[in-house]
């Protein structure tokens, strides 16, 4: 499951350089972190917290609601059902996992080059995930549509910061939402190549999405290997409804990957403080995980979470503040503990526009998730609004920090040519670097060049317009869609994709839930 | 030396949220970290940095230049003196520098309350420093006046983020150059109680900073104790220059604090590479500590060092990419080792604007010169355009980072009340803590509150007119000034300053330079 596809060596950084705007193919298909992790708590806050978790999992037990197949399994694995509450003995959801969840897995692209490894020291960066709305300069605050989705689906697929198509990169509202979860999966078969995540939103929607990709895959492929990692929210505290246990248990049936997030505002949906926060996390995520595996042992399953604080005077989420980045940190040493791969963070704010307070939110939750270890970075690029709106310029804005995190997750060179002595040698005090045969030798894969920050002087900025930095972004997003190419697909999975969906489609009436 | 002051207990989160626009009382000195450093190199790799930068001070040296009293002071340390050229047998620096640089000193404000404590486990924000314009919404970019300077005084003096009020917060160019000082520092003494930073421009405005700081604080008292601590710039590469050395002479002289900070663009005044760059600052500023510490063993000296990128397209300096970030971490990591304070990062950035851009690059910077361990964070707040441009509403955005960061550095509780298990208990599954009595108790303390966020509804924001973030900073350091109050002073201290400042004014002629 863990075994390391193909993958063109050293074209991580240089890709980042050369091939800017339009380069596709010298992508790098995750972050081979070389640094350590970041941690706040040391092995006895870790302990405590994992003991207080046992006990909120022994003594208060979570709800496994309108899905009575769960009660089932959880009587048999030896738990405490009482109604639709189930009460689970001490280390009885931690030796479910640890039996069986895969500390990494392999999802395939249908592009084996895109295939991602989750888990372990990988960060793989994903795009933002649910929106409703999206926004851009030109047109403002809007309802998504297909188109948007197809759009953003293109904008990931040429970015050489992100590593995965994502899955509701926004909700085309303009197709039923019944029936809207076909258009999403094509889309990111024909725009992309990347891999992908399915649909959570019925477990007849999960059933069509497994459906889809052995199109795409092939059925005996997909019984052996993942190629559909999904996103499985609790529905915090300490439950989890019929819906998403329906679509997890059709995931795991089909040996794909689910992503078990605890999904809450601390202070209204968890305790008020960071260490409570934490705690009903780890117990949320144990026994949904442990669910996953008692469903079929083996099943790739990622810890997720999703943690904002809510504003203690207004009850709105906020975000890039200190208590959800101490929460990711704790977390993710958690995850790790337990030894399953990790899902938090990525680029949240809860700004309406991409401003500075867009930009101080997102920046600061991105590097806490980058040096916390997580390893499927959910909603990278593009959330605005506390997830309400895709943005078109803040997708480039954060897609570019995803590239600047690959290079600080790659660390430093410690080689010969990266100490550098020959070049302190032949410069000496007083002189400048730039004409050193090393600076020379070196210039061209040196430092992080950013696709939308201006570093020109005042002057030439000011000739350049004066332009701030969304609408340098808005240049370049359209930019990008001008020059958008889809990959090569296979004409006869297309039509296979879109016989497929047009049969289904067919198949029921349109509904709006 | 290292003795803490008095100093209320429990006050520094309190404040932030009680306080917010004009309570000064309340602020903590400074921020007690309780989580641990990040580092990216591990003992290997910090020992063979340890040990390429011996090489350096041994083949290559360093040019201690128009200044022969430090050329004769080497001399007498062992040191191979060749014209300005100064090589160090290996250990020579680290050895004088370990023999009697304290690794922690207090810099005493004329506010008692407000002294600070430079090392160990803390960290101090201080405002950005240097720049020659101004920048904010309603009169855009401009040369910077007396009056900016003193505004960013009191705006330092209102933010509880802030715990020393800094030295040239700009440059205030309406002022002949040889004579700002005088002015500099009354405005910190007149406007501010918290501790500042003095003159290096030449040796005798060093000298006048500490005539004016005896007027202060008293002649005996600056004898025993560091009032003012002051920034000595290398000449990088390898070079100190004569008005440097001889302003950091005369602190030393004087037992007061210099920040010895290698200033380098990497790529032109550094080499190209991470490891490179780190080794030339860790041997320049072990040549100028040592230095330091030859003119009074007990100085107090601070391992500074200003590192960014610079574009090999255009030549310009970049800010917030990896690569200064990972200079950063390895950096702090090699002053701990030496067992000195440590100063670099701050809200460091290219944008000309406080927009995304600015965002970003600050973030990025002051989260990783937060979690390196910073002692002494100079550019905190207000920094626009590498330096250039001290902004006023990227001060207020920036200031609010730094409390932000106050909050994240002291940690996790894991107290009874922080572990909530009460609160889990009360709530249960499918419940909301908003009501608990657990969060009623707790939420005044609870989670960060910004001063500058908007996380409203879309509706409420466009209601209060669907500002950015910049308009709504530009708002509030608008009150801010409203409602500034000053600190008593000592009218006969005042007197005595303004007297001491019209006598040495009338002294010489106004000068350009």
């Amino acid at each position: 499951m863990s075994q390391r596809p193909r993958r063109r060596r050293g074209a991580g950084r240089k890709a980042k350089h050369a091939a800017r705007l339009q380069a596709v193919d010298e992508i790098a298909g995750w972050v081979d972190r070389r640094i350590p992790y970041f941690e706040v708590l040391n092995e006895e806050g870790l302990e405590l917290i994992e003991n207080n978790a046992e006990t909120v999992l022994e003594e208060i037990g979570i709800e496994f609601r309108e899905f009575p197949r769960a009660l089932d399994l959880w009587r048999e694995a030896g738990a405490d059902v009482d109604g639709e509450r189930v009460r689970f003995p001490r280390g009885l959801c931690r030796s479910i996992i640890q039996r069986s969840a895969p500390a990494e897995f392999t999802q395939h692209a249908r592009n084996p080059e895109r295939n991602v490894i989750i888990g372990g020291d990988r960060t793989v960066f994903v795009p933002a995930y649910g929106s409703p709305f999206v926004r851009d300069l030109d047109q403002g605050r809007r309802y998504a549509t297909l188109e948007d989705f197809e759009n953003f689906v293109k904008l990931t697929y040429m970015s050489p910061g992100l590593h995965h198509s994502g899955g509701t990169v926004c909700e085309p509202v303009d197709v039923p939402v019944n029936k809207r979860h076909f258009d999403m999966i094509y889309s990111h078969v024909k725009y992309s190549d990347k891999p992908f995540m399915g649909s959570v939103t019925a477990p007849e929607r999960a059933q069509d999405t497994v459906d889809m990709a052995k199109l795409v895959f092939g059925e005996t492929f997909i019984q052996e290997n993942t190629v559909v990692t999904s996103l499985i929210n609790a529905n915090s505290p300490m439950t989890f409804d019929g819906t998403m246990l329906g679509a997890a248990t059709v995931y795991a049936e089909n040996n794909q990957a689910t992503v078990i997030s605890p999904f809450l505002l601390a202070g209204a949906m968890s305790p008020v403080t960071v260490a409570g926060t934490v705690t009903q996390i780890l117990a949320e995520a144990l026994a949904g995980m442990a669910y996953v595996q008692l469903v079929r042992p083996g099943a790739p399953v990622v810890f997720g979470t999703f943690a904002a604080a809510v504003s203690m005077q207004s009850g709105a989420p906020t975000f890039g503040t200190p208590e959800p980045s101490l929460i990711v940190y704790a977390t993710a040493a958690l995850a790790r503990r337990l030894g399953v791969p990790f899902r938090s963070g990525g680029g949240l704010c809860a700004s309406k526009l991409s401003d500075a307070q867009a930009a101080y939110e997102a920046a600061n939750t991105l590097q806490t998730s980058a040096l916390a270890g997580v390893n499927f970075m959910l909603h990278t690029a593009g959330w605005l609004e506390g997830g309400l709106v895709m943005g078109y310029e803040k997708f480039i804005l954060d897609a570019d920090q995803a590239s600047i995190l690959g290079v600080m997750l790659r660390g430093v060179d410690l080689s010969e040519n990266g100490q550098a002595m020959d070049a302190l040698r032949e410069v000496g005090p007083g002189a400048h670097f730039l004409g050193a045969s090393h600076t020379r030798a070196n210039f061209e894969r040196a430092f992080y060049r950013s696709i939308v920050a201006d570093n020109n002087s005042f002057e030439q900025w000011e000739q350049d317009g004066a332009l701030d930095a969304a609408q340098r972004a808005h240049t370049i997003w359209k930019q990008m869609l001008d020059n958008y190419e889809a990959p090569p697909l296979d004409p006869a999975i297309d039509e296979a994709l879109t016989d497929h969906i047009a049969r289904r489609k067919s198949e029921f009436a349109d509904r709006d839930y």
